[in-house]
């Protein structure tokens, strides 16, 4: 293999990272998501990125999907706050506990109030998540990493992510109950941390994410056209055989 | 909204795109996923790029996990055929008709024997799907497109496709029996052709394609660093806290 | 076909249900889940059964998987007194619209809470949600049905919940944005309501619930043997070839 | 605990079984799903159940959604034969191994041919899959076992079947690379066999399917109102606020 790969092909210390956590556990119970999510963070840390984490459950959040659910007769919602550093994030790493196979309700909440602002649109139509990358991080101690990194992978990509290769990472232990990542087993060692798989998957999806950004944004965001519903476009410019936007 | 976005921003002319389409009718019965897809292909072609299409069912594809099946005692596999045209291509669309919810099982024997080839590696160290991109076109009459959709990208980003935002696009009626893309309705017009979703993603769909193979293709493939698993890389250059590949 | 099936094959009057409709919105806003959720208590009500409804975002039900989460800190939790509506109830019905193709996060919210009890023992040894049956109502404008009931009857299942065939009832429009269940279309007719698949899977899945609990309560419950974890069982007692619960 | 558990409550040797194993690797191959249903198997035959097994991929089943695959124009159709085997059994247990997180294509093909005869009926008007149990047994090295039991049960009782309590198995271990279910470790032990999770799990979902089989059979099958869309039946018979099927 030539000699380029063993240093990184480009800076990333303009690229900002947002990390969230949707463990049900409030702070400051330790979390086994917040465990392997700080391998991510090491490795993008490593590369000058700026480093922003949140965990959601600390927070007041809404249901509902409008960007602000005050406006809807809530109380008290902490989402837009939340929401000015997924906007200003190049890269968003949801983490998540598995339960009954599935991300965790706190996963669904950001999931549902990150969908409320698809209906905004940035300055050239784009839905103001292109131009942005984004993976997910899963533990449990049995099952369901796959099936959880589907449903969190598809709603980025649906909203505007671009979602690198391989672009999740987990731990799960033999099916049953047992240890979580991170947790001591008898020789006092954390479990997950010499599982090859999962270093490498965490590994390969920073560094993917920090690959994805750097694209991204050299391009000045996603190519604009095609995808931005203009209604002076026609089929013809489209190449469209029957519709148009203005249709 | 800038004039610059009213023409696309580059020439697709070098690229290749493959449809696979895993409906259960074999050829030369109608396909509706078959005519969601011409919309795509009319699309790409409309941009130079060279479209190949397979229908998987019309071949005599065998069960298993290994890029030749014959090797493993099967007397046909006409697996390899198709796979020199994975290999080719810059862009794959899988196309799959829904039943009970879920993708065809044509649609997961493709799936199966693409991720067989997940054992293979280019001269940089990558999965050979590093630098392709990949989405789905989906038809039912009823429910499912999102759930087939997240099993279908999943698959191709776990083995190295890039995801681009919205890389999907299906077609379902009103839930329960009733017409499937294409079908004529009482007035003689074909489902689906008049909805303004459906249509607007395909055109979505088939440009972010298109953008994600052209930036892939000028970088020389996906950026080949901290994602190929060289044994002579450090964790201190890969910035992994405690883990290298020669572990 | 026999007469027979004419009437009723036996009476409910004695029998409990429990409707939990999962919305994302607050009382007094009008619910889509909850006027098709009417579908099904009419049913159960027309045979006497004793229907009582809960709208989870109503309370403040705390995140976690223990019963009662005012004990792991939490200030206030509404949880433990909707358990006993669900402990008391021979029947629980589901209910949740769909986001991106998934039940709501408070749907995921109410599994967690129930998946809390499943440490939970009944006299005879078997998880306190045996004999009872379950099945859910899923509404949207666009797609899920299919995969929001997988996971929720999964769950209910697992923890210990019969499920009776065609247990899940949904309404979808074609797909993309568009009327939700019961909301006026042009005419003024409520959307859903002539859609005979919807409205037939509504009196089969009430039908069937009622069947399905008047079974398990005429026999006293699920039947207790091989179920319990007695350590007092030996594996030939169980018939399994090498494993015994006290192993 | 009562003493009254310590003896099954009922003989099920009129009961028959059928296990069809959708693993992808032909006979004679050893598969690790076999090795797992082997448990199931014992504790049926233990208590007299009559126990067929299939392997699909043994067969020549033709892709598609019709009861008989040579009527559409194939050459050969083996379904059929398996088909009149399904029919006479009072319990079905599928078995799969996971490939990406998923039900292997095998089992989709029989999902899609089970599905093939939801349009027949039984003299009662029910679908001819009700009076019957089923329940899956899952084996991989790594996950998604939760994942394609809910893909599978959600198949079966979408078509009539009805789901015990608990009726999965499966064995998985540690995420990444790794033994199968029955692979011998370094010390010569099969993998999974002293797992009391899953050994502990194929007991339960046995004797769940031998008492629901039970229950069933005892009653003539599943209770028949409600369930066969009779045009006979009136709204105010069935309980339904506003439709009748004969509308």
């Amino acid at each position: 293999m030539a000699d380029t790969k063993l240093a990184p092909p480009a800076r990333y210390d303009d690229l900002k990272a947002l990390f969230i956590n949707c463990t049900l556990k409030r702070s400051p119970e330790p979390s086994h998501t917040d465990t392997l999510m700080d391998v991510n963070r090491a490795i993008m840390k490593s590369q000058g990125v700026s480093v922003e984490s949140v965990r959601l459950v600390d927070h007041q959040i809404a249901f509902g999907v409008q960007p602000d659910m005050t406006e809807q007769g809530w109380d008290r919602d902490d989402w837009p706050k939340i929401w000015k550093k997924v906007e200003a994030a190049d890269i968003l790493v949801i983490g998540t506990p598995l339960w009954l196979g599935e991300e965790s309700s706190v996963a669904r909440v950001l999931i549902e109030r990150l969908y409320a602002h698809s209906g905004q649109r940035q300055d050239n139509g784009q839905f103001v998540f292109y131009g942005k990358t984004g993976g997910c991080v899963i533990t449990g101690n049995e099952d369901g990493v796959k099936h959880a990194a589907m449903t969190t992978h598809f709603a980025l990509s649906h909203i505007g992510y671009t979602i690198p290769p391989q672009a999740d990472v987990g731990w799960i232990g033999e099916v049953g109950p047992g240890l979580s990542y991170g947790d001591e087993d008898d020789s006092g060692a954390p479990a997950g941390f010499d599982n090859a798989f999962t270093q490498r998957n965490a590994t390969i999806m920073s560094w993917n994410l920090l690959h994805t950004a750097r694209m991204l944004k050299d391009q000045g965001g996603f190519p604009a056209f095609g995808n931005q519903n203009d209604e002076r476009l026609s089929k013809q410019q489209l190449g469209h055989p029957f519709w148009s936007p203005d249709s």
